[in-house]
């Protein structure tokens, strides 16, 4: 089988992005230990990964918290719980973080030979995310072609986001045919016990759930 | 002044951009500590930055030892002190880097208000990196154009790359001019005590002062 680098979050998406990568492909799962409040999504993402049968799977440390900028990795920015999803971009917006994600992605798939990046970006409940939009996943395409030694020499590394154009509900249901480990995954921002169930992100997950009828297996607070 | 980013590796090229940037900008220096052999680099870019008056400079560290690939900084792949320098991709090539560090440095540009990343890339004597030609350069700006908070809301961080179409030797010429302390900067892939003047960053460094008509400032092995 070819080789794929899958990036994995812990979360809903790149989970379903994990399990649609290793039908076909020999997965090396790359996870990011960025200095995030909800850090616990690197455990989910190991037991995640092990669970859908990656064939190797790094974690990678960086410093983006000496950065900040984000209420996901500042201390002086609170995470919101308003549940409020408005199309905005928020104050979770972790700066360049897919641009700096793809490109230690690709740099990783240059490394073990594999021709695909793939990851779980989605736009279409939630548009929030400028990096997250099929116009940024083909612009930076175009800085891989030119800009790396596989691109140089002719053959580039793809990036895939097979999310891309699908809804949250359809993630979930796609995932729940090919029996992704939903209560394994973590979404909420807030780095609790258990989910909030009140920041944008688990608002979206219970939303999506919803959506597709199908009960979430994870548990949240109150 | 405005503000602006400088990718500052402690090398020479990077302490001849920090200096072009500072005569007319606010300057906040970023630095990689991304598991390098010549990691004595990080110290350079130390003594540069505050020798040139950067106004901030953050040290980041990335495990870019994680994934390998480089004799830079892979144990198991050996620096060449061949004095080769043949145009072809060597095998000191990081895997997607100025990708990676410019994606940081976007990052930072967007948290500290600047409206530019300064970067030392230059490709004329030697266009064995496929991330240090223009072509990179201009693909990588439209992937932030698109793909940052700043882009979708319209006003773009800009990546300046001043020495892009200058030779080694015109870098010198002018970096002496403005007072660049190149006693100060390091360039051997060695991490010796002093440069072993055999690597291929040594040897294009020679030959740079040599076409200048200026003397090295450092001390070599031997």
């Amino acid at each position: 089988m070819e080789k794929a680098v899958v990036l994995l979050s812990g979360g809903l998406d790149s989970a379903t992005c994990l399990a649609i990568a290793a039908e076909t492909r020999d997965v090396h799962a790359l996870t990011f230990d960025y200095g995030s409040k909800h850090s616990r999504e690197i455990d989910s993402a190991k037991a995640v990964a092990a669970k859908l049968g990656a064939d190797k799977h790094t974690v990678m440390k960086i410093e983006l918290d000496a950065i900040g900028g984000s209420s996901l990795i500042d201390e002086n920015i609170d995470i919101e719980k308003t549940g409020n999803v408005t199309g905005e971009i928020p104050s979770s917006y972790v700066p360049a973080r897919n641009l700096t994600f793809l490109s230690l992605g690709v740099a990783l798939a240059e490394v073990v030979g594999a021709g695909e990046v793939f990851i779980g970006a989605n736009s279409i409940d939630y548009s929030g995310y400028p990096d997250c939009r099929p116009e940024f996943i083909d612009a930076f395409q175009k800085a891989v072609d030119v800009g790396t030694k596989a691109g140089a020499g002719g053959t580039s590394v793809k990036i895939i986001a097979p999310l891309l154009n699908m809804s949250k509900s359809q993630i979930i249901q796609k995932g729940a045919e090919m029996g992704v480990p939903y209560e394994l995954t973590w979404t909420c921002y807030s780095g609790g016990e258990r989910a909030c169930g009140k920041c944008e992100a688990c608002v979206l997950r219970l939303r999506g759930f919803e959506g597709a009828g199908i009960a979430d297996p994870i548990e949240y607070e109150g």
